[in-house]
């Protein structure tokens, strides 16, 4: 156990199995003190040596006036990629507390679509003062970046990037990589073009550095050249990188010309965030809130609790129009919650396959028919199933085999439901360019409750009073 | 709009804006029906010049028939990552169609992650055959690749990498690159080792393409050098990549010793899927199915329908201890889901940003009470703002005020214990290694409804009757 630890030298992980690069709580607490005590160099130097992101994951742990505390420690020598790895909510309180001068130097020594994302954040009197802040050339480019719609890939490029013409040799390339100043510091693919500057091909580094220097880059150059349009929806950027195992892609204007490179690690954040985002709309809540304040947290989440409010009172009025029957046979009454819940809980599955398989494109339009149609079917054999075990235990508990019978043909009647409208709604929402996560387990639970509803007491006022 | 989709020569996608990259149905339908009339070679020009991934999306979308006359056409040449693309079904189908011996030479040109990964997929008698098909030398990487335990770093790792020691110059590894055989076609960083093959350091390619010709490895590489021990969990692996934005990152063994390399676009795909299961957990499906067929979705889904099945006849029960209560005051019955299901809706919002927490390691036990306090007021604060609504809305429905007072105050407990419960059960299931994503929903609801019925009920019995 002693010597793979010698080579993951970092003091702030936790490092035991299930949890190797969890923040320990213990180097937090080291830091929280050092900072409450006022030993500022204490602190410093047990920050100093961290990675961003787990500085930024650190500063996220500690209590809002060691926050306050750290930034202070860290100014003179403040790394500006923290700022882009914090939460919203604390990534204000630091914003405040580091002011706009600061900030601005910060901006101005990050990666352009870094400091573009970091403006973007900002809000109206802070943005035009950051913006007033910041050296000329660096304001140009931010400005230029937020012209483009917000989730776009001209909001994910960075400017800079290595672009060749196709008649230099590998000498010629590696020689003027040496010279040049304006080359990335980090890069995967160079970027062939046209004299109009339009990518005609690109070269993975590896291949260049085992070419011979006569080489021609024409020679070198994969044809595989898939452009990104600079409007184009971050989304789309992360299915064609996942799709093509891309590490870079270039970004193309209306002309063609190449104006920036969007790089694996910015993509990453974002096919995790999709896919997150995914099961957060679906479960109803705009994104994760964990340090958000509690005022804040409670605007975000109540409107779809209204929402679900109005469906509720939907699926109440059902049974309404079966008072008459509930007073008779209070037996309905207490089997009620299992149609609705199992009619809820089998479209809610079909509805997750749904949604996934539309952002992975698997699910489209062309073979839409023939996946409803394996829904329903699957709902109805499951209805089958479940009504086997709830009908019989029914009529042993009610005494009633009638109301075993009803219970089953309602359960059958609802998780076919389930299936057909686990299905449809979230390929409607598609259709009409509605995102399908966000809306479509509203429309679900009111078609399972009030049809589940509805069928149950109704057979039963039908074939019972 | 005619000049960029000159360059985005990819006939199989559709490129329409909010669909840049989509299958086209229209060439899924030209390939279909050349493959019904027997025009194999029309078939083999269409989708000869696609990538390996949008031939996986082609032979997903056509018919079982299709695909197997597809396999035909594409047998002389057919591109072994078309197999570590597809779904699981598609894929048991196209290698019964390919046969043993041409799977077999399929494995041996894949690379060695993509082949231990395939390989591991095949069961049984399939699994024997395909091993003894295989040339010895590709065979003993296989076996030992299935040594390591599934979803482990040495699962992911490709055994093809470039190692150099810190006492070379730039040059001597650039003649190095260029002489041998065994580095691989594609790499982004290279691995600097000690004597004994433990890591010490990595280069980009980058910097080693711009530094002298003379310059020592020693003074090039970087000191940041996180390893991964070769069982870890690949859920770590994905969040070291995504926390400090590494493209590669080397895999040692017990003793600390460079056994393999991870690289970023398997850990795009870990990423994407464990963003997307924890979605698909919470739903209750173990994976997306949807080319899986009836029977086996069936079998997939029933479980958890089982399991909620028994929480529902759990409420129902708690529902049952009141019947006295409900023959005598019907109205109580109306109003029973609105107290479930707000309950459900509210707990479910606090699980989803609980699980993504988690998974983000942004919540842990240091700062678990912080959180699970924020929880409970904010569950607290949202039922009072529900049940300021439903309350009069009851009163006036039932002509009845303490109805209205009653389903209130249900509602601001049912919604404090799904704050507590929806940010208590993902946290104790972490702590004690089960997944949170899938069990959490179940003891959820079972919560939600029990405890919000016994609530509601409950107030009745002793106010109303």
């Amino acid at each position: 156990m002693a010597e793979p630890t010698e080579h993951r030298a970092d003091p702030a992980r936790i490092q035991i199995e299930d949890d190797l690069y969890g923040l320990d709580p213990a180097f937090v607490r080291a830091v929280e003190d050092a900072l409450e005590a006022g030993r500022g160099d204490d602190a410093n130097a047990l920050v100093e040596p961290l990675h961003y992101s787990d500085a930024a994951d650190l500063i996220e742990r500690l209590s809002a006036e060691s926050r306050r505390r750290l930034v202070e420690v860290l100014r003179p020598r403040f790394e500006p990629e923290i700022l882009t790895e914090l939460d919203e909510s604390v990534r204000d309180e630091v914003i405040a507390a580091l002011g706009f001068a600061d900030l601005a130097t910060a901006i101005g020594e990050l990666d352009s679509d870094d400091a573009v994302w970091l403006v973007s954040q900002l809000r109206g009197d802070e943005l035009i003062r950051v913006l007033e802040a910041l050296p000329p050339e660096i304001r140009a480019i931010v400005e230029q970046g937020l012209s483009f719609p917000e989730y776009s890939a001209g909001r994910m490029m960075q400017r800079e990037l290595v672009a060749v013409p196709a008649y230099w040799t590998v000498g010629e390339v590696v020689d003027y990589l040496r010279a040049s100043t304006s080359v990335p510091e980090q890069f995967y693919d160079l970027y062939v073009v046209d004299p109009r500057h339009r990518p005609v091909g690109k070269i993975g580094l590896a291949p260049l550095v085992r070419a011979k220097r006569s080489t021609r880059i024409k020679e070198l150059m994969s044809d595989e050249n898939m452009t990104v349009p600079v409007g184009a929806d971050r989304e789309e950027v992360a299915f064609l990188f996942r799709q093509h195992d891309l590490v870079s892609a270039p970004v193309v204007d209306g002309a063609g010309r190449l104006v920036g490179v969007i790089t694996i690690d910015d993509v990453v954040d974002v096919i995790d965030e999709e896919a997150a985002d995914d099961m957060l709309r679906l479960a109803g809540v705009p994104d994760t809130d964990l340090y958000r304040a509690v005022k804040d947290t409670v605007r975000a989440r109540v409107p779809w609790l209204l929402i679900n409010m109005c469906t509720a009172v939907v699926a109440s009025s059902v049974i309404g129009l079966f008072e008459g029957t509930l007073e008779k046979i209070v037996a309905l009454a207490v089997l009620m919650p299992i149609v609705a819940g199992l009619g809820g809980n089998a479209g809610t599955q079909t509805l997750a396959v749904a949604v996934r398989s539309l952002a992975t494109k698997e699910l489209a339009f062309d073979n839409a028919f023939r996946v409803i149609g394996k829904e329903v079917l699957v709902g109805a054999i499951n209805g089958m199933v479940i009504a086997s075990i709830i009908g019989p235990l029914a009529w042993i508990w009610f005494g009633a085999p009638a109301i075993g019978l009803i219970i089953g043909c309602a359960l059958v009647f609802n998780l076919l439901i389930a299936g057909l409208m686990g299905s449809v709604i979230p390929l409607t929402l598609e259709k009409f360019g509605v995102d399908p996560a966000v809306a479509s387990s509203i429309f679900l639970t009111m078609c399972t409750d009030s049809l589940g509803f509805f069928a149950f007491l109704g057979l039963a006022t039908l074939f019972l009073v």
